[in-house]
């Protein structure tokens, strides 16, 4: 297991864990300054500080892409939908390969309607059809393009609004289902926080191995959690044995980055974001 | 498939439902008065009135308890700790027998301190093994009073403070490991609420069988849902497709009581109760 006590060398900021305080392009920099040397950006952040003046930051300050968020929310109650999502979702596979990123990360959606608060029906098999179904339509794209495709199995809290892939277990079926070949072209994203609960983790962990194994995000599971989407916690301030999780997915070949990724919307979106990163780069040393 | 359509003799209300409007006699009033046939308690709502008291008027009433709730919270810190668990789920086999209830409900418990807010550590895999010798231990004394056993897997956003069982196969496991004989003194109660969300649930109730189905839970995912403890919805108000479950469990040869449990803070338990009880008839009978 890598040595991260001495330095953060394989710390990656997931930009939404300081979106609350500055613009993409503020956080590069602060990034930068603090010699951290991956994020991974959410698309919302770069359009606002627009595609081509990011990858130029990206590019200047050399900074890397440990991922970019986000593709997926395949399911439609509409043929009109599920097209409107793959040309999206083809946007997306482009803007991270602008941006030169290690993998787009898939949030594959779930219930038409729910994430409006408004679900249009119950069918939860009909949305994992259509999830697979986008899947592979993307990665038809993502292949020819060269971008590789990370499924992130989202907490079974999210089932209904967020993601219908729940299980590390599920996403791997997908995975094999998919590209049996493990062309590494997909593969799934270990979050911490969605899967840290799971009896089978370690054991579907060591089954996705290094073909699979595309990203790492950490933050930490609170008690009491406050919130089902905003309260995640910062690492070594909840339950999650970090270290454990981090030496089962290296034990399995992982060699990336260990990308921080915290909602919280009544604690660290609320403090001054320099503190943040730099409680970012200290626990990542101590916690992670 | 059986027809709820026409009657409620398959409901049974958890009493934790009106919890907030009356105390468990008066519960047992209003239930008997509506031609419901069973009820399912909790501990500190009998002990509220008393276990004879309690014993006397399900019997003049002629009230089956399809389970009594709740028995576990196995995991502790110390060796005392874990004695005491077990002296309790002693008590709580007697009750459940006093009350001649189909069986104790287990909500094993995790890491300990953390339902109160202090976890003392993060050993999952140490919340798991106590769990698994808390059962086995418990079954011994069960077995002799002859009062079965139901795990109830809770979804995993309580594995960190209420139960590290959360999934279906998880507690299969266990009971396979602990009972392989399918005594019928070891099984599980499927929660809707719990479960719903999971890719392999049809699997693994046709797994576990007519020996191991010993409850059946429901009640409605809401989406929003607001609050990871108190916001379940109404049977019909959520997403939960609750005929397919019921199907899949009666497929499986399940054929008891179909259990309402609700625990809403900002809803249900703000109404009349007698407009609960009324709506969980009307429901039983339209969305179940």
């Amino acid at each position: 297991m890598r040595d991260f006590s001495a330095d953060h060398r394989w710390l990656s900021i997931n930009t939404a864990t300081v979106r609350a305080q500055w613009k993409l392009d503020r956080i590069i920099e602060e990034c930068a300054r603090r010699g951290i040397r991956a994020i991974s950006p959410w698309r919302d952040q770069v359009a606002a500080v627009g595609l081509e003046r990011v990858a130029r930051l990206v590019r200047d300050t050399r900074l890397e892409l440990s991922g970019y968020c986000r593709g997926g929310m395949f399911p439609a109650s509409t043929p009109e939908g599920r097209r409107a999502a793959l040309d999206d979702n083809r946007r997306a596979v482009d803007e991270a390969k602008t941006l030169d990123a290690a993998c787009l990360v898939l949030v594959v959606g779930s219930l038409p309607g729910a994430l409006e608060g408004r679900p249009v029906g119950k069918d939860l098999a009909a949305a994992r059809t259509d999830v697979r179904d986008g899947i592979a339509a993307t990665l038809e794209y993502a292949r020819d393009v060269g971008m590789p495709l990370a499924i992130e199995p989202l907490h079974p809290m999210y089932a209904a609004d967020r993601a219908c892939v729940n299980t590390l277990e599920q996403a791997l079926d997908l995975c094999d289902a998919l590209d049996p070949a493990r062309s590494g072209m997909l593969g799934v994203a270990v979050d911490a926080y969605h899967v840290w609960w799971d009896p089978k983790l370690q054991e579907q962990i060591r089954r996705a191995g290094t073909d699979r194994l595309l990203a790492f995000h950490v933050c930490d599971w609170l008690v009491p959690t406050r919130d089902l989407l905003n309260d995640r916690g910062m690492m070594g301030d909840g339950v999650i044995d970090l270290p454990q999780l981090r030496g089962w997915v290296e034990s399995a070949g992982f060699a990336g980055y260990s990308e921080v990724e915290i909602f919280s919307a009544e604690d660290w979106w609320k403090r001054d974001g320099g503190e943040v990163l730099d409680t970012c780069i200290s626990r990542h040393r101590s916690a992670v």
